[in-house]
């Protein structure tokens, strides 16, 4: 694609740096951007450039933060001995929103994939060993996706946590409620019968 | 949707503004930002607040330029007697990726659209009627889409550069080469026959 000036080849290439992002759609958002107000684009940068200097991740947790804790870790009314571990900060967001959460996060930053390169070192799994260990946590409910990379991760995270006094969780699976039963696959069906829950329990809110 | 800080949430909501991006991907997209190098993070938002101040419209065909006019416009090798009327940039960019062209552009930045609100007196169509009233212009190609909006727009120019001496034309329409005639809709089959080209013509490069 030619493109006739260096500014927009410019922004062009960075937005299709992002994930799922083409030279097409890019080209859309930035003549998008060329007929929306001056301002609103300024601001637009702007924000983009505070991005990387206003945000850290939280010292205990690795969730997004602007100060040094995040505000679940210091929100006082929250469970202290319950971490729920997950896979990056997208989690924490709708996990949150189901409002059935009380204890505290650690975002890992990945999962374990040799595929991508991925291996132990390079997520945030030493802090959550230090944590147990220190005896602070009760309870780890490990909310990661039910997939090669997630399900290699909670081995890894259940031999590493093995040695500590920890109980050591996962996420219910099974139907999704308001599903249809003849579209749920066969695996979450099949799995959903030999770990069936009494009745008493749907009764609990 | 909880967002847990301030910048981040200014930043979802200017990216989910952006043609086709919802929230869950504006999300995607800034997460991915934070992973990446932040001297890259800030190369972007400066990128986009020179956007606006360094690009402006071509005097002569209202294409994107860095200057007063556009780099097809002040290129002295392009045929000046030929004009092909486009919707939008992207169309120039298509056009000028064939070589096949090499006469100049105008770009009316928009077609009209009752239901949208896009009236004539909204899109560049003015500064066309001028150029034909000079003299400059030989014949008016037409490169407008084949819906509702680009026949209604086609119609109203053909009307308005009716007083000038011009030639009006639109593009070739026809079944797509190297496509399977089976795939062809049936308007676009039906009128292929109709306007049957010599196999001469083929020929000619």
């Amino acid at each position: 694609m030619q493109i006739p000036s260096k500014v927009l080849d410019e922004a062009i290439e960075a937005f299709s740096r992002l994930p799922g992002i083409g030279q097409k759609s890019a080209l859309r958002m930035v003549l998008h951007l060329l007929k929306t107000p001056a301002d609103e684009v300024e601001h637009f940068g702007e924000v983009l450039q505070r991005l990387r200097k206003d945000l850290r991740y939280c010292r205990n947790c690795h969730n997004i933060t602007a100060g040094d804790l995040c505000d679940i870790c210091s929100d006082p009314r929250r469970d202290r001995s319950t971490v729920c571990v997950v896979e990056d900060i997208r989690d924490v967001i709708a996990i949150e929103n189901t409002s059935s959460y009380k204890g505290l996060y650690h975002v890992l930053g990945g999962l374990i994939s040799p595929m991508d390169g991925i291996g132990p070192s390079q997520l945030n799994i030493e802090s959550l060993c230090d944590k147990s260990g220190r005896g602070e946590v009760q309870e780890v409910i490990a909310a990661l996706s039910t997939t090669m990379e997630g399900d290699t991760t909670l081995f890894y995270l259940y031999k590493k946590l093995k040695p500590y006094a920890v109980r050591i969780s996962t996420l219910a699976r099974g139907v999704a409620i308001g599903g249809a039963l003849e579209y749920a696959d066969e695996v979450t069906l099949g799995r959903s019968i030999i770990n069936r829950v009494p009745y008493e329990n749907h009764l609990v809110k």
